[in-house]
């Protein structure tokens, strides 16, 4: 494996992985109060197009790495769905 | 352009976008307790290596969008460290 192809994993783990300790933060604090609806919305439905280009142009690693992410992403969408603040905004 | 290389813009685009009204909430409200510090620090690096691996191998569509998206969470990252509170976790 090349040191650039090795870099690449390393980024993917990283930004895929990076939602897990967001998740488990809303999921024990079931405080979403500062994130983002407008974002998880974006971020999910584009996590959702990216698995989907994944599956229909046979690139197995996009298929993992969006799969990975597209359940924290969910599930911190639902927890902020269900826990945020009526007049809120964004 | 096949359908799925548009595919494939259009979740580069939602996914890369979608840290901007975290970004913009978070310098509004400067409120950042439900935002996972760990998460921005490893998505942070994630994505500068992604930045690192796209102009290694001359991937100009990678370097765009991981170059604006390093913008949107270093900034996040920068108003979590300045206005987290004292004893949080994670």
């Amino acid at each position: 494996m090349s040191i650039v192809t090795f870099l690449g994993f390393v980024a993917a783990a990283l930004t895929t992985g990076s939602f897990a300790p967001q998740a488990i933060k809303t999921i024990r604090t079931k405080d979403t109060r500062s994130i983002s609806l407008f974002m998880y919305l974006l971020f999910s439905t584009g996590t959702l197009l990216w698995l989907i280009f994944g599956l229909l142009s046979s690139n197995m690693p996009i298929v993992v790495a969006n799969a990975i992410t597209l359940v924290f992403a969910i599930i911190i969408l639902m927890y902020k769905i269900k826990y945020r603040e009526t007049r809120e905004t964004m």
